[in-house]
């Protein structure tokens, strides 16, 4: 019973591809801008400084994965499509070379000769399901959703940005870098750790450990950045 | 002929994980570093500023990148164990169900009844090769090289640091953030070009194509932190 169960929900969440895009784009966006600001808090003597640097930062980083997600998406969609065409030609031109792939797909687990034979006889007796068993089993390829590109791109786009108005904000309403830092840290790390929550929630990670593990490694890369930044900064 | 050498070069690139993580830090520590550099650029008088900001972004963005790349392959690698766990209890507990699994991943591609049921027989035979073939086949799940994660996480970090260097070095020699711009702007301009050509190289992109499009995230990122840092900084 709990088996079946845990099996639903697996479909389930696997079906929720846009909280997950959206808890992506924000646990990054809280994480590396967080990071930029106090980095910088340590380092300049105006906010108006931090917040420019950030701003730049959640454009770039925005673009950076938005848009690299867009294009990553639509290469996946051609390279599924090249190598469909190449199984389709491959079961006309090459029927018996393809028949022991299939076989030797079986092999592998220990099906005797004559098993591997009748599956390799069935599955060409329709060549569309064949060539879908060869994309899947052969070359591990899932047909991808076309318009899955293009909204995953804006929403972890739009997250990114989101996420990382958060940190920033501490420097909006402040008037040194110490004292925006001390309202960006409180904030961000509150967020991180609501947001690693849901995200262990989305991709079925252990809650609290997958919550601490994301808020760890915020704090990791802006106490890095502080120092680094700090000492970089004396050297200048 | 033409398919053997294509699948055969497949194989090998897809085992150079080691250069596909130097590539994947390499190309975003290039990007991100370069737009944030280029945004500060026109919103601040000082070099300093520019590199100060820029170190931050490459400790953050390192960081983030490489210490969650390794928390998600180790979360991966659980994942996996978890899974391959149940399936080993299924077989035990459940076999009758588990063979009916098998027999549904046949069904869908029209095989016969009589044939599903000798590939779920001859399947349970051997239970190591069954559960083996229950990861694959039924969850899509591969075993992951345990060794892999720390690595991988190692090469993207320390490949975004380098990659990051290059657009900032432009501002290391020079006195103003607009002469630092024009050289790392050009500098950067020529890396994203080559590391896109070797980007689709590894991953099996039309080679000139695909570098233009990492040359073009770089750019769009970069114009886009400059336009908006330089309004933002005009109204702060």
């Amino acid at each position: 019973m709990s088996i079946i169960k845990s099996q639903h929900k697996e479909e389930h969440l696997g079906s929720s591809d846009f909280i997950t895009d959206i808890v992506i784009g924000m646990s990054d966006g809280l994480t590396v801008p967080f990071a930029l600001a106090a980095g910088l808090s340590g380092a300049v003597q105006s906010n108006a400084v931090v917040i420019t640097a950030g701003i730049a930062e959640i454009v770039a980083g925005s673009i950076a994965m938005g848009l690299g997600g867009y294009l990553a998406g639509k290469t996946e969609q051609e390279h599924y499509q090249s190598e469909l065409k190449r199984e389709s030609d491959e079961v006309e031109i090459i029927p018996e070379k393809e028949k022991e792939e299939v076989r030797l797909i079986f092999a592998e687990y220990g099906l005797s000769d004559h098993t591997q034979t009748i599956i390799a006889e069935e599955l060409a007796k329709d060549k569309v399901k064949w060539v879908d068993f060869m994309m899947k089993y052969e070359l591990g390829l899932e047909k991808p959703d076309s318009n899955r590109a293009r909204n995953s791109a804006a929403t972890i786009g739009l997250s990114y940005i989101a996420g990382g108005l958060i940190p920033l904000s501490g420097y909006f309403f402040t008037h040194t870098p110490a004292q925006g830092l001390l309202i960006s840290a409180v904030l961000t790390v509150i967020c991180l750790f609501l947001f690693g929550y849901f995200k262990s929630k989305v991709t079925g990670q252990p809650l609290f450990k997958g919550a601490l593990k994301v808020t760890l490694i915020g704090i990791a890369a802006a106490t890095a950045a502080f120092i680094v930044a700090k000492t970089f900064n004396n050297m200048l």
